[in-house]
């Protein structure tokens, strides 16, 4: 097994347009996630996704962005390997397969879609100042959110 | 444009194990369907989407399933034309993608992704005895489910 | 079962801008299609696929359009039931699985990707004035290829 | 851009089993894109798409694995970063989406279809050992492969 495969993906979902605390948490999320070694895998765009993903390549992590569009290159700027989809809106559902936990941070209803599929694919997901979903963990900050996502993995962190 | 393409859609989704009397309240809901002259679509398999399939062929209507699988034989018996898609759950975005306005009673996250995805096309989303999420309307009957899901199309009813 | 489940669908696939007798077998193919009770299943656009779909029609056939785009809209005028599957190009597979058996008319490279899924899904694929791969059946004429098409069907005829 | 994020894509396509040559073609074609600082995209599985990946693993190189199935634990074990996609064969499509140019190995349909996705998207495409079909380039060693799929990039490789 290749050592990058070996690594836990944490996918963090939320919204395009949230506001500027969210921003601040989701980028947050992306460092801690990046200094625990786990990949980030988001949807590529802008927002929250970006704000994650800026987090975690200033934190020398890996990212990964799977895209509505036909082109890798549409990502955003801090995605380091872009997964083009064309299938629109409903790559959500792979962003959330790719993930071995999610945190969801803001978000309209594309993540709630993306909160669905994950306890469709019985994923943990962790939420923050996002959609009251039965089954969904909340956690107050970006450092709970990241511990809560990783914890079920310690001492084991692949 | 021929006569079927004219017609009004409606999209019935709800759980694949839901109590007897969802399955009652689906199962009128597609003869109501039929009666008006709309198309029933659904995600062809059991539970919600069979009982309102069902009532929907009692009235001499016509049920379109969007399957999971590969192949169109595993809709339920009350189909008449299975779209088979090989996408496994991520299907639920087509889902509604292929109707005009949505019912959803019951149901667990997958009912809930579809929820999202309606808002997400910005259909109209009325719910009866499932997921309570902002902007979804609440209806308390079969009867005020077709009714709302139909107004806007009345009197110009395709 | 309902009567229409019970039908052989035959996928009628090719180009989007083929010459007049390309336009004309597709317009025959559509037609006898049709008189033969079978459904007729095709891309949902222009072309190759709205000939067939006219030559439906006109003999009261039933079809079926599905399609790249996120609208059920989007069909060309002569289908029924348009599945918008918003999957772009990465639709021709579920052309495929939603046909019986396949007749290929002229065609481009999205031709052959149809062709190509047709034989990964072991479906029979009769080809006519298209691209010479192994494992396509040739015909020369309209009648010869729905003949081919059903001839496993009879007098089993759904 | 992230570094990663710049460099070119060669997405190496072929059959599950080909004989012992095409085998040793392929794991020859993922040196050389390693040793080159490309990344290596194919479907993840086996046959030539493994013996590709290790070849690329072997010289220090990345592999990205498009999956047809749910979860990214099914890959080969030389793929860095799996994608499942949940779309079973319908995934051609993103696997050829997802490189810059094509490298076409032996290959029964599945190939195929993904030769002709490369050519729909108007991807170069270069083949050896494979599908003979009008618009593809035929290269005769895994250099020349490599080579002519690389040729429009330098001296600008990014």
């Amino acid at each position: 097994m290749t050592e990058l495969k070996n690594k836990i993906r944490i996918g963090v979902i939320g919204g395009a347009k949230p506001d500027a605390e969210s921003l601040r948490i989701a980028f947050k999320i992306g460092q801690i996630i990046a200094r625990k070694g786990a990949i980030l895998v988001c949807g590529g765009l802008s927002g929250v996704m970006e704000s994650a993903s800026r987090g975690a390549k200033e934190e020398g992590g890996l990212t990964v962005g799977i895209l509505p569009g036909n082109s890798p290159k549409d990502s955003n700027r801090y995605i380091d390997i872009a997964i083009a989809t064309g299938l629109g809106y409903t790559r959500n559902s792979l962003v959330v397969m790719n993930a071995d936990v999610i945190i969801a941070v803001d978000g309209q209803y594309g993540t709630l879609s993306e909160i669905a599929y994950g306890c469709v694919h019985r994923k943990k997901v962790i939420g923050i100042k996002t959609w009251d979903i039965e089954g969904v963990i909340k956690a107050e900050s970006a450092e709970e959110a990241v511990d809560l996502a990783l914890k079920d993995y310690y001492p084991l962190i692949r």
